[in-house]
């Protein structure tokens, strides 16, 4: 059930529908929109009686969602989400396209250095690395754990680009919730519902990867759960799914992302890099990523991508992420985006820099 | 890394050995077999030196396990695994067929009671049931928490069977290990490596679901996971994968219990219920799986499946139950198994219970 | 839509209802059922106006048939339809299960024969072998053509068993409709339509196998073609489907035996050397193909595998057909099935047969 | 095996080679490049004998491909293929994208005529419609046959574009081949060797569409069916594959564009409307594979999609498909190829025509 307020209600009449929303043992969740705000009732013991809502004042009124979906769609919704983040011009799901790029994990201080400033310098907004990987085997590899995030605090400090990492269980996200500007959550937690709970009871965004075999609506109900719990701010993440094709890792799904933009407000990402698991596709997929329209890129970058703990063989090289940038910014304006100048957003002089060693190559 | 002792080492030798792994920085699982004992040695730290250890006493030989996979290898350990409980004749991969049974989730004591009744006249040992249910939707039925483990162990209490059910987060899983037989872990959690090494923390049997597009290697790196941290007792169980085809919800791939068999000596389970979502394939499929080796089933019954709270169209009714139990039971010397007789497990009289009401099919 | 006949109309009455049909442009299919005759009309010009044939003598009422298939369904036709071959008790449908064997491609007429001693000996019924062989690659091995439809016909002769092979197109249709029992369409030719409707107009039975991402409509809809020119005698076969499961060469889907018993009056078969690519797992899923109901077996047998000239990984030798034989014979009870006695349906001895060098194994 | 002449040969020391090659039972291919000829050998009795060809004059080597397609491969060809069309300067697999539109299905004359007048003017070079339609059930519209070829022909002639239509079977195909400009061959079709083989008998060029579940080296070889015959004129074409996904009708996969570049010399084109199945997401998906690196799109178009006789649901409006090529048109720069201008091929004067009834909303 949707309360579609008038457009003249206030702010005061809006509280108080929520109120009356919480006081019927249901949750509130009033959702601001440029023409007016609309409240969007959840809770699971079944339908609320309109009669105790409708004749509130400033309530214009009220609507049955009968998708399973509510918060994340569109009828509660119409206006995109904009995630913005404070001392920063980045935003996911605004006009200019987010870049998230690093590497798969962060494996050492020099490592993460080294990569952040090539991609800094390209354009990236955001920095991605894992500090907790979640791995096929026990044997392999895990993450630096807080020590990893400690070094991506230091690569926001010195580079102004934002963090971006995940958090595999509960514990992890009360460390990650501390360091990261936007808490991933991977596509094998993608229906954890207790860790989508938790995440959405922090105030940070949440990049919400696609599971393997997951549907369209079960990606929007995973980001429902978030939703459910408060937190408004979940962008979304096609990353490839599991078909017989055996050319690429993944089957990278495309045709999402113009779907989701129908039914959602959510904004939405991709990642070519395991969406493709192979060097030679990212760029191309990238082109394609922006030119269906997805709101940005997140991309795996090493500087020595045969030496990385995980995920070696899917990682760009930094001259090939430039090239990448180069690339996606000759096609973002056709879909009216743009894309960061180079380094435009970094307020430090890169070239001054001289604490950490810079790769032979750079 | 494995060591095989001779077939007269002693305990105290491979406690030697043990210890003298651990002081390395790995960590020693000794697998008790037949002949001989076999200890596998694991951790994230590269391959052990071999010198050290093949000199000490009792050492037969080492062997370098080139699967990805170790402790869960038939490589490790050839016999099979079979799981026993104690004051029951139940077993889990022994020559007598793991039948386990009841409600998708706990709805009500009476409910649970009405369904467990039936099936343990019909013959199973287990009784399966979630207090703990995880629904794509947040706003669907989450099940009955602790209460619905406390109705379980009353079920356990009056019928003798053995209780399962699902952990769907650490903090469930510590009241589950408190009360059930066998920790469940589900489909979507295939992947949940925290919940694993949590899992791998308990001294309950696991019953580990295979995830919806879970590879067989990721499959058995799940068990791994739990195995690593020390507890051997994993049943696996073949749920259904997504593919294209949409006369099930699933499709159920019985292949993979021949392949399973091969390469593991841990006991796989099958369950037709969610493996096909629509009641009147479970059967067959309950057959079927009996007759290409699986070690058991786990079916959904209902005493009322139109009125579930969760999965009714794949919930049986009591009397296709008995009648499944009857074909079964006629397959299973095909295959060298046998099936529990009707009831024969069941210590009270059931005739005689009164404090509950029986449902007019009965 | 579908004429019902009265229980005691007349051939004569029968005929004139279908002479009615045909004049207003349609096709009419007399069906003769245990109770009554039904006849389906097909056409695709719309709907029939039901007016001019409920009047008819004899009909006793018209039924819209609200699926896309019409002559495939269980609502044209109640019965199993069973396929008898003269001058033998074996039948494909009927209580006894059909057996058929034999190397994936004929090779020589030795190869041909040593391998149907065996089969035949073991209890096979139907000998199946390719002479015109679809392969992946213009480069491999395509079969010998007639000459290998020759050799299939000396086997006949000699052993009595009915010859499966298939067809690849219009011109080995019109070759293979001379010399073959049952024509063969393969799964990459599931939607051939052009070669469907041509083997519509044979009068030889049909075996369809279910393409490699067929859903069940879509497989029906294949048996549709074939019937809706006239020939009602079509054998669905199961040979599993493609998936991102890499254990196996194919997922063997076994859910579609009980979906297409629910949907179609026609027999099904399973292939589970297809199905699976792996010798060692066809036994424990023939096993399972007669548990969930299936009306027989299409197996590769090869008294040298290894020197096989395609699909060698996946045919049985010889000593585990008979196992396999044997086990079947055991679980073909249980669903109500019989299976032929060892070389029951063999007229000739074949212990004093010399003219081909029996393999050293025998 | 691949004989490499040296970069000066003569075409007589080519055609010495060749015939050398067919005198030992294979069959030659010379592929003329941009240094020098490379010749294929191919056929099915092993490799050939090195010895007898490496001393004759003009060889520079002989190389082994190891790879199961052979002139397929950039091995054999460096060079991109490039296929032109006599009187026009319409490609494919050159610089300018090729467009190919229209209808699903030719239904009418009047309705060939008005879709060809719209996507002619805004830019196709190619029309496209089918005549013989592979329909899932018997009773669907079947397509015009030879009457539909006649209106293609007829809208060659009026527009100038070149006609793409599907065969299906090898009649089918005879008539296809007088009067198209480029032969399709369907996704269902893709594993039709005999189809494939009589097309490649033809001088036409041909289409070839991926199979539902076909691989990329099931995909390359059904074209190295096509080229084994003598016909090196193949165009790739992705059309989408079979996956659980159920927001589309297909999953267009077009990661096996670069894929395909890197294996093969032949051109590549994407089906969107296929690939999708859902209008909405046709041009979406249509800017992503131009910037993907696709050789051009091919598009269903029709001027009242809900009159459609097949596949209504995913042809474009003809205002959309002009806002789709107004957007291809910026994309395509940036991946270096260009667009053909607005009518620019078109030699009548389109305003002029008045021979049939333009619809309402031009």
């Amino acid at each position: 059930m949707l309360v579609v307020m008038k457009a003249h209600a206030t702010e005061e009449q809006v509280r108080a529908v929520c109120e009356k929303i919480e006081s019927l043992g249901y949750r509130a969740h009033a959702m601001p929109g440029a023409q007016r705000t609309a409240i969007g009732i959840t809770g699971n013991q079944g339908e609320v009686e309109p009669g105790t809502l409708e004749e509130l004042p400033g309530v214009q009124e009220l609507i049955r969602v009968s998708k399973p979906y509510k918060l994340v769609s569109r009828d509660v919704k119409q206006e995109n989400t904009v995630i913005r983040f404070p001392g920063t011009d980045a935003t996911v799901g605004g006009p200019g396209l987010a870049i998230m790029a690093g590497p798969c994990a962060i494996e050492s201080r020099e490592q993460a250095m080294a990569v952040a400033e090539r991609v800094c310098r390209a354009g990236a907004q955001f920095f991605r690395g894992g500090a907790y990987k979640p791995r096929t085997s026990p044997y392999s590899f895990q993450g630096l754990g807080e020590q990893g995030l400690q070094i991506m605090a230091e690569v926001r400090d010195k580079f102004g680009m934002k963090i971006v990492t995940e958090a595999i269980d509960n514990e992890s996200l009360e460390l990650v919730e501390q360091y990261a500007d936007i808490i991933q959550i991977g596509a094998r937690n993608m229906q954890n519902f207790s860790l989508l709970k938790r995440a959405g009871r922090t105030r940070k965004p949440v990049l919400l990867k696609r599971g393997m075999s997951a549907t369209l609506e079960e990606f929007l109900m995973a980001a429902e759960y978030v939703m459910s719990e408060g937190n408004y701010q979940v962008i979304l993440c096609e990353r490839g799914v599991r078909t017989f094709a055996d050319h690429t890792r993944n089957t990278l799904d495309l045709s999402v992302v113009p779907a989701v933009r129908r039914l959602s407000h959510l904004p939405i990402l991709v990642d070519p890099s395991h969406g493709t698991g192979k060097r030679n596709k990212v760029t191309p997929l990238s082109r394609a990523a922006v030119a269906v329209g997805a709101d940005g890129l997140i991309v795996e970058v090493h500087s020595e991508p045969d030496k990385a703990l995980s995920d070696g063989m899917q990682s760009l090289y930094p001259e090939q992420f430039e090239e990448l940038m180069a690339q996606v910014r000759q096609i973002a304006p056709v879909v009216g985006r743009t894309v960061p100048g180079i380094g435009a957003h970094v307020s430090v002089d890169l070239r001054t820099q001289t604490d950490f060693h810079a790769p032979a190559a750079d």
